[in-house]
């Protein structure tokens, strides 16, 4: 019955995740006086009293999110952690506490969990949360992660995509483009190594790429920065699905547009260079890779002089009325509309 | 390499489920004040100052925990939010909030989902909780679903699994085996109808059994009852895997041994005709058939004349101290050492 071609039936793909979520979850009540924040940020927010609890989760399939072929198990863990406090980070709340469930097949040998659980503790460690909880059972295929991270944060500090205003600046932390990157390099490898299995890769020279995409880091650093500063974004998220992608949520859920400027985007040299090799553009990779766990915000005009300099932060934009539109100013200086080249889970199936 | 046959590799069906999370989780630290109980409760608590945060989460994967066979979508989402509630039920907290992930193939359209959701929906209704957020994304094979259930508590209350003391009585609420016994109908009809798809089902007689297998209810009845008799259960757990199993649970967290005994353990009389037509023991599928979701405690014995008659409630034995072990009594007097008959996730496969 669920495999009928009836034409009646809606092909997931028609709608994407972000439609999906928003589709099913629409026709849910809320009936808790405690829910501040549901479906459609970082994190839920729940009212504790005096303090704000964050919740956030993310569910991570093999073959779909990652590839055993070039995934080290460690590095999994880790990664799988650390997405989910960068989800914290980005309501400007500190995580503490984060479970773990796994869905394995027989095919994993308890010393892979091992390896895998070895990057799941230490990423706990790294960023001082524990793991308190979770679930283990089998399935019919492959690995399947879901993790929970709770953090908790003072009200008048938490940062919702929805609190844009016109004129406040956009900013990021680091820099774009390097996770999407290491990516390509890998499956570049990868087809060699499939071709020739004592190929030995030689990664060095893309360590910071590779790093990026295999072992990315939730900048803590940069809400303690921030803290230090003074600054309280109006509104942020994170970067995981790509800039272009994040900003359009932004904007959307503050009922703002946008002028991101293509000279200010953050980008290593290695990304620059790497871009070359590949034929790719780095404006583009930088909007559409996804993967990078930077943090996206926007501060009050005010607050420009607390953050200029500062090396950790760049001012790419600003933002404006809902009509004038989200767009790219380009290095020419013509205005391109920004368009969502996020990351769609159900493309291509 | 993961699938390398190496002997020195460790296959996961040796440890079974909880030998599994025992040994996964040994190497973690905790570092946060706030965790009061890690891993190896129904949920994890969090003290955030004046009350406990209870937090639980299942894991639920297609053809392994259900089959969609004959588990209609909407009361797969009834039952994954319920299942996870009776944890949050289980440590005397009230829920009050899910999160929902989902992965799915494509074969799945649209209208699948909302089957799902709107069951969802309703067990969130019903229990009055909140779906606060999730991840929705695209799987290589089947339907996995992960939810997980925030709770709240007064610190006094909260129930672990490890406050058992000798003497103590040994409560469940409800009748226990009609969960498995509906699945053994369902299952029993869908060979049927494999072999003949023009057959009609008339699960009428069994409504009960398949109700408790499709359909379970969290015991949110039994914690306002036992909030409205003032008693707090020294220990607590619901019944997922089975009376056997969940008694072990109770006595290994609180370091006692118990005697249950047989002709007390509540059995409803469609189990028990149903049993005769199944040629199965009606002890042996309480102690082992799983997923009743029927609360487990231990009370004071001063408590008893509370609890004494309610027709929610049954006293099935005692604890006693560890060195006697745990212990059925059987209708004859003799005593029998219970065995762990909890579903192993890993068994068989």
């Amino acid at each position: 019955m669920l495999e009928n071609k009836d034409p009646n039936r809606t092909d997931l793909r028609e709608l994407g995740e972000f439609g999906l979520i928003d589709h099913l979850t629409q026709g849910l009540t809320q009936s808790q006086p405690s829910t501040i924040k549901g479906v459609g940020d970082d994190a839920a927010v729940v009212d504790i009293g005096g303090k704000y609890l964050g919740i956030t989760t993310d569910m991570l399939v093999e073959g779909v999110h990652f590839d055993l072929g070039y995934t080290p198990l460690k590095h999994l863990g880790y990664k799988a952690v650390v997405v989910n406090l960068s989800d914290v980070y980005a309501m400007n709340m500190q995580p503490t506490q984060v479970t773990v469930s796994l869905a394995v097949s027989n095919r994993f040998p308890l010393e892979a969990l091992e390896e895998l659980y070895s990057g799941i503790a230490l990423a706990s460690r790294i960023y001082g949360v524990d793991v308190v909880g979770g679930d283990t059972t089998s399935s019919n295929k492959g690995m399947i992660l879901s993790i929970t991270a709770l953090g908790f944060g003072k009200p008048e500090k938490v940062a919702y995509r929805s609190g844009a205003k016109p004129n406040d600046l956009l900013v990021v932390s680091g820099d774009l483009g390097g996770a999407y990157l290491g990516l390509q390099v890998l499956k570049r490898e990868h087809e060699v190594v499939k071709v020739n299995p004592a190929h030995q890769p030689d990664l060095g020279a893309y360590h910071y790429l590779v790093e990026r995409q295999l072992k990315p880091e939730a900048r803590k650093d940069v809400i303690a920065l921030l803290e230090g500063l003074e600054v309280t974004p109006t509104s942020m998220i994170d970067i995981s699905d790509g800039l272009s992608s994040e900003i359009l949520h932004l904007c959307k859920s503050s009922g703002t547009g946008c002028r991101l400027y293509e000279d200010k985007i953050p980008l290593d040299p290695m990304v620059i260079s790497t871009c070359e090799e590949f034929s790719l553009d780095a404006t583009l990779v930088a909007l559409s890779g996804g993967e990078d766990y930077e943090l996206l915000f926007t501060i009050d005009q005010k607050d420009f002089p607390k953050v200029k300099g500062n090396p950790n932060l760049t001012v790419i934009g600003h933002m404006t009325d809902q009509g004038e539109g989200a767009n790219l100013v380009s290095r020419s200086g013509s205005s391109i509309p920004l368009t969502a080249q996020g990351w769609n889970a159900f493309q291509g199936e």
